[in-house]
C-alpha cells in the first residue's frame, strides 16, 4: 500500500509545511519507503521529481521541503511496492497528456488482477496496476471525447469508470489536470479545507507548528486530501467509502 | 535560442562533470537564463527536473550536480526564450507516452512561421515551436505505425520528418526512448565519444579537471552531445550541417 497528499488552491500555495511531515511516513514514522514522487502544476505546465529513495531520506524530497514552489494543484505519493517491482517506471505520479493538457494520477490500494494492455492513445509504460487503471481512464475518455467536454461530463464518466476499476480492490486516487482535482475513496482518504479564520496547525509526524493566519490572506482557501490526516489539531474529514469529488479552488464542486 | 547537452553510454553513468560546466552557461559564462531542464532514462523510467530559474543558480541544477544519477541517456536543455513565453509549460525537454515507450525530445534553434495544432494522438500543451514538432513527429510515427517498428525503421522515418521541419528554420535537436538516442544537427552541434584509454579533460566553463581513467570501466563508452563544446583538451567533431545520428551504448549506429 501507498500513502496520497495532494493540495488544491485558489491561489498559488506552497505544500512545504504538509510534505515536511508527509515525507517522514516515507522510512521514519512509517513505511512507505519505495520510493516517492511530487508534481506541481505551474499554469498549464507540471513538473514531477521522482525518487527511488525513501523520501525521508531522499535528497530530492530536502529539496522539496526547502524550495519554494507554488502551485495551485499538487500530488504527492509515497509508495510500498506490492504490485510491480521499485523501479523508476512503477513510481507514482504518472503523466499524459490528454486534450492538449497534463493529467497527473497517483494511486492508494491494489487493484487484484486487473489487466489493461493499453488502448489505441495510452499505454502503460511500467508494470503498475495503478498506471493500467490510469492509462484505461485516459483511453475511454478520449476514445469517447475526442475533444475535451466540460468538467461536469469529465466528472460523471471518470465516476463511472472508477466504479468499473474499484470492483478489482481498493482504488483511492488522485487527478488532476493542473485546473480541478479529482478524489475518489474506496476505503481510505480525508481532507480538510483551510480558510479564514485561519488559525495554527501542527504535524503529527514532526515538531512542528504553523500560524496560517501569518501565512496566507484572508480570501485563500486551500483543500488539503491526505490518506491519514497530517496534523493533530484540526478536524479532518473522512471521505465516504465509494465517493467521488471534484475540488477546484480550494472546495468541493461536484461529488 | 538555447543550448543542448545529451549523453548515451554503454554503462549507467553520471553527468556531473558535463553539467558542472553546461550549467554555468544558464545566467553565468553565457546567457541561457530562461530555465532549464534535464531528464534521466532509468531503465523504462524516465525522471524530468524542471525549473524556471537560471541553471547557473537554480537550487534543482545544484541537486542535479550534486545528486550521482546513473543513467544510460540523458538529455539537458538550458534555454533562451524566443518563441513562447517563460514559462514551465514551455521549458524543455518534453515527454510523451509512444508505444509504451517515454519519448524525451529537447530542441535548440527557431521553427519560423511553424504551427501545428495538434492532431488525433499528440497535442502540445505549451506554445514553443519546439513541443509543436515534437508532436508532429510523434504523431506522424503513431499513425504510420500503430505499433512499434524496428529501430531502423524509426531512425529513417525521424530523418524524413526532420527534413520538413528544417525547412522552417534551425532544428538542432535530441530525441531518445531511453533504447538510443537520435540527434539531429542544423547549424551547431558537437559530439565526443569517450573509450579506453581514458585521459583527463578540463571544463571550459569552470576550473575543474577529471581524469576519466580514474573513473571509469575499460569497456565504458560514453557518447556526449553538445551544441558547443564542454572541454578544453578533448577534440569534438562538429556534426555536418543537416545531419542526423541514432546513437546506442555510446557510439554512432545509423546516419
Amino acid at each position: 500500500m501507498c500513502q496520497l497528499l495532494s493540495m488544491n488552491c485558489n491561489v498559488p500555495t506552497d505544500i512545504i509545511f504538509s510534505f515536511e511531515g508527509f515525507r517522514r511516513r516515507g522510512g521514519l514514522t512509517d513505511s512507505h519507503a519505495d520510493g516517492f514522487g511530487i508534481a506541481f502544476f505551474e499554469e498549464q505546465g507540471v513538473r514531477v521529481f521522482l525518487d527511488d529513495k525513501p523520501s525521508a531520506i531522499s535528497p530530492v524530497a530536502e529539496l522539496i521541503e526547502h524550495y519554494q514552489i507554488k502551485s495551485l494543484n499538487v500530488i504527492a505519493h509515497i509508495r510500498k511496492a506490492t504490485v510491480g517491482k521499485v523501479s523508476l517506471a512503477n513510481t507514482h505520479p504518472f503523466v499524459r497528456e490528454l486534450w492538449g493538457e497534463y493529467w497527473v494520477f497517483a494511486h492508494n490500494g491494489n487493484l487484484n488482477d486487473y489487466h489493461y494492455e493499453g488502448g489505441l492513445y495510452f499505454n502503460p509504460v511500467g508494470d503498475t496496476d495503478s498506471e493500467q487503471a490510469f492509462c484505461f481512464i485516459v483511453e475511454q475518455l478520449k476514445q469517447k471525447y475526442p475533444t475535451k467536454p466540460p468538467k461536469k461530463i469529465i466528472f460523471e464518466e471518470v465516476k463511472l469508470l472508477a466504479e468499473q476499476l474499484r470492483a478489482y480492490g481498493n482504488f483511492n486516487f488522485i487527478l488532476s489536470n493542473g485546473s480541478w482535482m479529482i478524489t475518489h475513496c474506496s476505503t481510505n482518504l480525508h481532507y480538510i479545507i483551510r480558510e479564514a479564520p485561519f488559525g495554527e496547525a501542527s504535524l503529527l509526524d514532526k515538531i512542528s507548528t504553523i500560524d496560517f493566519y501569518k501565512e496566507t490572506g484572508p480570501k485563500d482557501r486551500v483543500a488539503v486530501i491526505s490518506t491519514h490526516p497530517l496534523t493533530s489539531n484540526e478536524k479532518w474529514t473522512p471521505f465516504m467509502p465509494n465517493s467521488m469529488m471534484m475540488f477546484q479552488n480550494g472546495e468541493p464542486i461536484f461529488y
